[in-house]
């Protein structure tokens, strides 16, 4: 009966919020009604809450490694309920993408290339009848997202809409350095700094930083261990910029510094012995 | 070689528990050998250890939306290992419920439509042999999943029972509102109640509450974003019922309100302004 | 497209790390671009960072009950970046183990039998661009395990090598008991210790342990449910060893105990009273 009912996705879907495991629940079993649960991959519920810009960022990290064609479930969405549009959005590579338009699904929207927007219209996506109001993750996203695994065109769903532009924050370049911020705070406390570590010239040992104005000089290290347990160092990030960490502990509390602060590349080198 | 030992499934098998990813992963293993690991939807392993209570109204709100004749395995199981009774639960849809007899499978069982409950029997479910007697979810429940999952009749599993009835409670009406209790605290802090959503008549701006013994007066609010940051208010949850949240904040922390804690909806006005 | 692409996989995996969801997320990706993510078997990404030797008893303890011929694909590599080398090891049920050789993976390729270990080059791998230094979990072990998974022999992969030996600490028998160790602290706070649970004689309803120095006499009980509240008690855990527990608390937190604190059982009798 179930395999009858869960005629197959062509698609793969993938499953990000800030829900936490019992709501996101929920999600799963809207799609399990209409798709093949095995073609559903959960990238995390644990997003901060609230973290709409740091969430936009982790999200491009994560996505868009994945194949062309997949369609993208996002749902960081504290203004649900409100006035914020539910967006599905067409990309390049034929992924697809779906949740609040709030800036979240934008720098996945643009690395995927050529954006075309949708504004879901909850009665062209059908759906599950509405519960309570907060909840369109449940109501109106995971139906539309089903929808689109299967095939539909996002264009049956709603209507051509210009979608709220946010960028992931870009670094200045300055003559032995640059200035940027930390976008994005690991489990580990690591700073994920938008400088670039191309920006660090090849060779260097050492690295002038400013962390929330806190000038530092930093080992260059190439890898977690050689930091040396609760050192201080920056290192290149897996996703292609500087991070700042503390050996086995968490740079975040050692620095007090959070997503937004400011992280300067290069200066007058610091009157403070290597940092570490 | 592993292709051919897992038979095909027909049914989908949900899996919820508070035992965190280790011991879950015991149990997955054991699915694993016995049907495709594709039919497996996680819920959640973070349930609140020792909360049963809580954990049926949880797992009654996630696993209702699922296809019918899905086998909903849970596992939050204080008394493993004491005299507690292991159970199979078939029910009108065709969905089967396996799990310990302390409350938490009854309220999603009743939801799903007469209940016809089985006492597992361990020589009859097979299954790994016991390595503690601690264990039940990987060395009784689990297999019992596997079986039923696969088609075999919960009679053939076990005898006849009575399960432990456990009610999530129910509120009762007053002239202007209603008395009802926490029965839900989420990962924000939001304070779930048992209040029907319903109860709230239509066009009120604030609503009047007393939580844990606290006159409050709150905005009725259709969107998180609308409460504004810190501030106070009510709205309608996703499970149907009033909610009692701060704007990017925990209720659960500012009011010092846990799962219990007595909601009254309506009745004398108190003498405070608007708390937000 | 995506279903042409995800060629199918003949082999389970497993996916285990301390990478947190959202670095987990990137080696998923990796994965679906070559193999079909139903064939992936999350086990848990939250494992304590840096705890290799923890982690590696709880791999062992999650990845043995999975059927023959899986591919256990385990990220815990403090060392990344360094010297340590990437691993892949073929064992004598067919099983495939992928990653670090800091001893994580030792005690499992053991259990699985007649391991034969390969040090894996990169350039035979293929895989992805390098972003960073720091990810080989995403850019080397994610494209060797899904090889691996369509059937690729390890030997094509690597060149033989001899891994890093770890074991699990063996506890030594005395007259009355034997002496041991914490090998794992569980979300629960109960201790696991290494202590087989067939050392206490049958029959007995208290056991003499010393915890990290404290001499304790324990009930030895049947259940966490018959432990009461806020006691302290031993049981057999589900690893098949003595596991010291607090009735819904942290035995961790009341005896200030963590991985590696020495665990005695029997010995002289404490002149303490029982100790609940």
């Amino acid at each position: 009966v179930v395999a009858a009912r869960a005629r197959r996705a062509r698609r793969l879907v993938t499953l990000t919020s800030d829900l936490g495991a019992p709501y996101a629940a929920q999600v799963k079993a809207v799609l399990a009604r209409s798709i093949d649960p095995a073609r559903v991959v959960e990238l995390t519920h644990d997003l901060p809450a609230h973290g709409v810009h740091e969430a936009a960022f982790v999200l491009r990290a994560m996505a868009t490694g994945f194949p062309a064609g997949t369609v993208h479930l996002a749902i960081v969405d504290p203004g649900v309920g409100g006035r914020r549009a539910p967006l599905a959005i067409a990309c390049a590579d034929g992924s697809r993408l779906v949740g609040p338009d709030n800036g979240l699904l934008y720098p996945l929207a643009e690395a995927l290339g050529r954006p075309r927007a949708f504004r879901l219209e909850p009665e062209r996506v059908g759906g599950s009848p509405r519960v309570g109001t907060t909840f369109d993750g449940r109501d109106l996203f995971a139906p539309a997202a089903a929808r689109l695994a299967r095939g539909v065109d996002p264009a049956r769903l709603g209507t051509p809409a210009a979608p709220t532009v946010y960028r992931v924050p870009k670094p200045s370049r300055t003559n032995d350095g640059g200035n940027g911020e930390v976008v994005h705070v690991d489990r580990f406390g690591n700073l994920i700094t938008n400088l670039p570590t191309a920006w660090v010239p090849a060779g260097r040992r050492t690295v002038t930083v400013r962390v929330a104005r806190r000038p530092l000089r930093l080992p260059w290290a190439s890898s977690y261990e050689s930091l040396g347990r609760g050192r201080l160092g920056a290192l290149g990030s897996s996703f292609g910029t500087i991070e700042v960490a503390v050996g086995e502990g968490s740079a975040a509390r050692r620095l007090r510094a959070r997503v937004g602060a400011r992280v300067t590349l290069g200066g007058r080198r610091p009157d403070v012995p290597l940092n570490r």
